[in-house]
């Protein structure tokens, strides 16, 4: 991607979360506002710039689907796909409106998802749900160091699922750091434990190229199609993040997902301000 | 303080940072929009909220100074005073029109100050030095468990300034939260060591009521009295924090900090949106 075209841009943004998992969203039909690895560093540092988990263009679909995505994570790095992304995403887009609720569809490099979108009674509160695809399981993986099981799954972009005893115990920020680095291109790290009734998971999450977080989309599908793989659960399961709850559905076409979304704030952010003022 | 006038209400706010000490601005002259502790914790939140270290809502200064300040740090609670937040301060009532560079004073729960504004070439970026009032100094503390020496210092705002081989070796976090617990209405507490120079201390800061920070004024302000104090260096000291280098000059009529402050973002956030979607 190339640098925005001049140093004296301004950019509107709006930024989001969906269960504490929190976006930078800007709205680029036109495709006329790039956003670098050092951009996006620059907007996601919560000290030194706005502060998020990371950072989306959203653009004109074209003959693909309506909308199309680009994600750059916190620390620069492009990402195939974020459930809690495409969440806000949506938001943003309706907001906008550029699309209009509740059904349309966006494509990601991970492929074309589709996205429900239904604004709430409140102000700034909305439900919405994205296909997430098919999860491919990979080979079940040593449980060591901390856990029973562990397993390998693709969403689009790579996890390790890993079950504990209580994800409360876990190291998480010193043992997903560890794991992903055994995988080449890294991989996000989900520590789980699952309920008795086979219906709930309490995650905790190390994502690539952020660390912990919130809630993790991805993730939380990830966990799901694990969990499932090993006989704990059903095809309908609520998954617990530290920020809030988000439900999976195992379906024959793939995991969807669903949850609240919430809009915090539109911004305007001069470039040469933000990158001239970034972390020394 | 009240609650706002109506949850439809929008704030228009501005995020600043100096040395990576971060705050949101309200310009309020006209006093019409209080800030609460649920919506200053709210805002400060980085993850539900816009985030930063504190929110700050400037007011027509009456008959006291040209300006009035109120400060809450993340978790809430009022602070008497910040040089970093008063750094930012300037530079958002300078950028409202509110007051003209260079000089202008403002009323602060620690007393009048005065400021020094200077923008700078670079859109966004400007120098400011704000007086910080005469460093109290207070009896030797015992330096137990990490220090070599440690002094309470008042800077209108209680300070215990450590002593210690290395900051970067010291557990922060942990030792901030736990120091600060001796003391009745908690605490700052400063981690530094002094360069053989005499002109320069190294800091790392935790602060009541944030956590560990990129950068502290008041805290710089009192790690240079207290190594003044103890024969470690001069009047004129440079102090790096973990976000970038502060200066300040012990004068006799006070200390005085200076040094650059950015603007990040304009933005505007519902209060109804934001409080509905804050942390659960």
């Amino acid at each position: 991607m190339n640098a925005p075209e001049s140093v004296t841009d301004k950019l509107d943004l709006t930024k989001h979360h969906g269960a504490g998992n929190d976006f930078l969203v800007l709205v680029d039909p036109d495709g006329r506002w790039p956003v670098d690895a050092e951009l996006a560093r620059a907007l996601c540092d919560r000290r030194f710039g706005v502060g998020a988990d990371g950072v989306i263009r959203v653009l004109d679909g074209g003959d693909r689907a309506d909308l199309a995505m680009e994600l750059r994570n916190a620390d620069g790095s492009e990402a195939e796909m974020s459930g809690n992304g495409m969440r806000c995403l949506a938001q943003a887009a309706v907001g906008s409106g550029l699309v209009r609720p509740p059904a349309f569809t966006v494509w990601t490099p991970a492929g074309v998802r589709t996205v429900d979108y239904r604004p709430g009674e409140q102000a700034g509160a909305a439900e919405a749900s994205v296909d997430m695809g098919k999860p491919a399981l990979g080979p079940d993986q040593p449980p060591e160091p901390a856990g029973q099981k562990a397993r390998l799954v693709d969403m689009g972009n790579p996890h390790l699922v890993v079950l504990v005893a209580d994800p409360g115990d876990v190291a998480v920020a010193e043992l997903g750091e560890r794991l992903q680095l055994r995988h080449a291109g890294g991989l996000n790290v989900e520590f789980i434990a699952v309920g008795r009734q086979r219906d709930a998971i309490t995650l905790r999450v190390w994502e690539r190229g952020v660390g912990e977080t919130q809630a993790c989309g991805t993730g939380s599908a990830a966990a799901a199609a694990a969990a499932r793989s090993w006989g704990l659960v059903g095809d309908s399961v609520d998954v617990h993040n530290p920020g809030g709850t988000l439900h999976v559905d195992l379906g024959n076409d793939g995991a969807r997902l669903s949850g609240p979304v919430r809009k915090v704030a539109d911004l305007v952010v001069g470039v040469a301000e933000l990158l001239g003022g970034a972390r020394p």
